[in-house]
């Protein structure tokens, strides 16, 4: 770590479609900053959004952007005010920066702050890069237990503790997932950790209900075949994890009185939903924008063997094969791939 | 009351615009029930909807049925297991019966006893009577400050207070209201109650919205004129009392990240929801049915003159003019209109 | 259950340290009652209580009473409101009768409700009887994967299943709870459950410690040896299982900013806090007064083994030996001991 | 502002009741920092404390501190990373400067922050002085509706905040107080403005009772007449802000089951609690250390007119007078000392 290269090696956005990897200059650090030398990233359905179109919703690349927002690596050098001990550690990257002194920040909902600088959003570069800055309290230590690519996927794991949380899950609950890609997979592993008893998911593909129920999934639903809404389920929490309109309007009539729906998948843009079906209920309808302060319970599962990260591993892919990686999200089969920035292509 | 009469005037729904005044026994009395001589009943646009409909959503009148649920009035006989004290008291009647073993009622939630028999719905006959029976703990004693009008009104005003509750309206809190009908005067009444500093209400009557700000209303918007969701209102607390799919989709998008939407208006069936904007400022949608546990505050904040309901009152009807009070609420000017089962017609 | 006798077997306290098994009637059935031919009752410390003083608190036995409120066996009749069907079922008793018109029971509390009755405290006869009955819904049925004994169990599982709601454990929760006796065992077993990372348990007995552990807590501490509260454990909640003043006193410094205490143990009087402790920290400090809601929750652990009911049992008696149960409780190795009501002297 | 002076004049705490005037360097600006002209500072009990004792609980001063933590004035001078133009503002002072990183802070607790560095403590200089520091955002402007005193004095009122909330205050509340000193008092205002339809207080002193009634509270007690325990008083929410055992012991006693109980007085070292109390009515019992986020509120409840904070205001001081302002506190009818550091003697 006394000999850092002066450049690294990053895959850029520059337009949709368009990858390069060019050779930049290293992060500079901010005073409270630890630099991270990054072993694994995983492939995330907004990287792939951001690939394609060259936006996501209200956010459009108009320079070019690193992309990759979960990631793991150890640290090789140290801000000012931070401790020089903490070069080599192991750790997970928390990779968002909100500003300490925002009413939301303040009050504990740093996520939800306005000015947050999040990776691989326009403007802040992301992790398909051989190093990345993070601030020093949001480099998380990894204990040997989890492993490189699990270091990455506490990320996507973040989400779905926040969804377990804002569903309020706990033991007993009888939780519906519609939508079996990596979200709704460790959505059901987290489920199952918090104690749910029945983990009812739904996805029109038949490998997908496969992995989901041996991932912890109690009940598995081809929607093309059961109509959600018409099998009396009347689940605690339901999470959408598909982002489609007929999942979500059929889920939501699967809840019961008083009952918590989490929207988490994205892309869906309006859904017409049953306005009634809320009031009579009193459902609970709300999203989940990334996460705070889930890092420590994400490492606890991890840890424990109560949630299995490097099993939704289908695939690796060296920066040169960034393209690749993208790609390969919507090839059957495929999980979760890893993008591995400090390793040669084979 | 040692010498009531055998039977009763009830103003009987027989079929969509057809009412008939009949002669009918005096409800039979249940052990924790009280009988309660029919002071002032108001008219709530559900009595309209079923009216006009013959139906409001998937209830169905197809049996004569006795509307009116906003009542109030005097004990005049009580069932076996009642204390015979009570006899005389001036009362506001909470409609409902929910069954006490329910999962819902044993958790403090028995608005949302799947068994509940309400009054005015279907199997249920309500308060457009000389007499009606209610359990005796629901036959909620109000003091001399609060009028027979104001008695039958804390029925409405329970809706509010439960909104309020949901909305977490509290000192400070800036709250839109869409719709500046009796509900929405309600409701900026209780939010300037709780604390509220801004009370923002849209409405695209002018008399209503000067109404609205006679009754604390902070500013009153024309939707017709400034589009809400373009006015950076960042509101914490978004009630839509309208019912109206444009204004909930303005509103919706008014509210600051984290802010609550509590749906309280009826009859709009399915309204396009921006899920985007629910998930990035992780907004909470719900809705409200009916209320629980809300009398005590009711009572409260009449008798202490925290919300005005008398001034409500645009009109009194006697029971052969309860088509004219159901009529009466479309009128221009007509806010609230109270049957008062036990006046003889002028 | 045709041929019901007329008759039961009861053991009945008639002073301090004065049992005698007396003929009596039947409990006759309200309408929304069940008769259960109890299989099996738990011995508690209250009993003990009871039993060893005629009083416990507040509360004094000034006439016979059946003692016994942790208790299972088989409804053998229904009241008239009551389904015939569950005649023969299996269940776990619920042994409270609160009023169903109290602030506390309509707010889902009904353990706070103020006229509570409850199984063997004065004025209403516990489960130490062949017979009992009780409210058709908290006879609750518990499948074959819960035995007898752990269907009476259910009871000491509710009161932990409160303490762990109220201190809010979940996943990575570090929790002390002091006192290794049946509820600081079935606690710990059900900190585990909800996902606490630390379960640290304290006792004086060495052999209870090692129960502790058996049963999942990861560390055990001799009191004796180790001052609690100078071990820097920073817990996210301690529960005193002990009712000594010495462990809550250093339990409640073992408390990180913000934690929760539950005070579970009884007969401490009166005990000194330090109030700069609880102020400087914003502690949470609170008690458990048995438990609302809870009985599925409990059914949901022991059948899917999350919680141990059985191991606890180290000794069975009839009715006649119920002066040897209550004794045995503070023998050495004893840990939790059952009544069999219906079953003859060896 | 351009012509800041180099030095400025401090009441520096030299010993026990050792004060003197000095003139120091004024403080340096960190970048997120602005300077304030102190306009007025409250006197408070923990700074009677530091000088009476050289101590308050554990802290003890040992190096020359300078006192006052309840302030505000006018920003003369800002940081590089702050506007520029909040020269001129008048504003109330956040004493505190919690780390960003800790768990607390980043879940919305900063006051509980381990790493606090807070006014007037050892170790951080107060308010006693010409001139303070203070992070920008903690620099909180108030509208000219907010008088200088009064701006000083939104500190005791966040205590009060965060007591009322802690405490649940909500519309129809039922507060007992025990302590009509400034804190008692300020609660008694904020009660009443949070809704409260009873706020019983309690003081030894007849004058205390007398402004007490005068501030909103609806019935004073002498706790040497009347015992508290014994009116049967069940009120929801009991705060101590007398410190005293008895008071605590008495009022407890006086709480509904469910309730809670705000240990706000300081200085009582132990309290022997009665635990079968805590536990039979499931109370719960806090304290406040500080507050968080609570001066939006403060300014709220001032600037409307719902809480008055000039009328407690009994005496003003300059900085040659501060021995004479800490003496005035035990004197009858003084009930909150100011002072001004940037006014002459008179």
């Amino acid at each position: 770590m006394n000999s850092l290269p002066s450049t690294m090696r990053a895959s850029v956005l520059l337009g949709p479609k368009s990858l390069a990897v060019e050779e930049r200059a290293l992060p500079a650090l901010d005073d409270d900053q630890v630099l991270v030398e990054v072993t694994a990233v995983g492939v995330c359905g907004s990287d792939v959004h951001f690939w394609h179109d060259g936006r996501l919703g209200d956010w459009i690349v108009d320079e070019p952007l690193v992309l990759g927002h979960e990631s793991g690596g150890r640290i090789v050098a140290v801000g000012r005010a931070v401790d020089p001990e903490r070069v080599g550690e192991r750790v997970s990257i928390e990779p968002q920066r909100p500003t300490p002194t925002s009413r939301e920040t303040l009050t504990g909902r740093y996520n939800l702050d306005p000015d947050m600088r999040f990776y691989a959003t326009p403007g802040v570069d992301g992790a398909f890069a051989q190093y990345v800055a993070i601030q020093s309290h949001f480099a998380w230590a990894v204990p040997n237990t989890v492993s490189d690519d699990a270091a990455a996927l506490l990320e996507p794991l973040s989400v779905a503790i926040a969804t377990a949380q804002k569903g309020g899950m706990t033991i007993g609950s009888r939780v519906l997932i519609t939508g079996a890609g990596p979200i709704g997979i460790i959505t059901a592993q987290v489920a199952r950790a918090y104690g749910a008893s029945e983990i009812i998911i739904s996805d029109v593909s038949p490998a997908r209900r496969a992995q989901a129920l041996a991932f912890g999934a109690t009940r598995a639903i081809d929607p093309q075949v059961e109509e959600i809404s018409m099998l009396g389920l009347e689940v605690d929490v339901f999470v959408d994890a598909s982002g489609v309109a007929s999942a979500v309007q059929s889920g939501l009539r699967a809840v019961r009185a008083g009952g918590v729906v989490v929207l988490v998948g994205m892309g869906a843009g309006e859904i017409a939903l049953p306005i009634s079906v809320i009031q009579n209920r009193e459902l609970i309808v709300t999203g989940i924008f990334r996460y705070a302060n889930t890092w420590p319970t994400a490492i606890e599962l991890v840890s424990r063997g109560l949630v299995d990260l490097d099993s939704l591993v289908t695939g690796h892919f060296d920066l040169d094969q960034v393209d690749a990686a993208l790609r390969s999200t919507t090839q059957p089969g495929v999980l979760k791939s890893i993008v591995t920035p400090n390793t040669s292509a084979q």
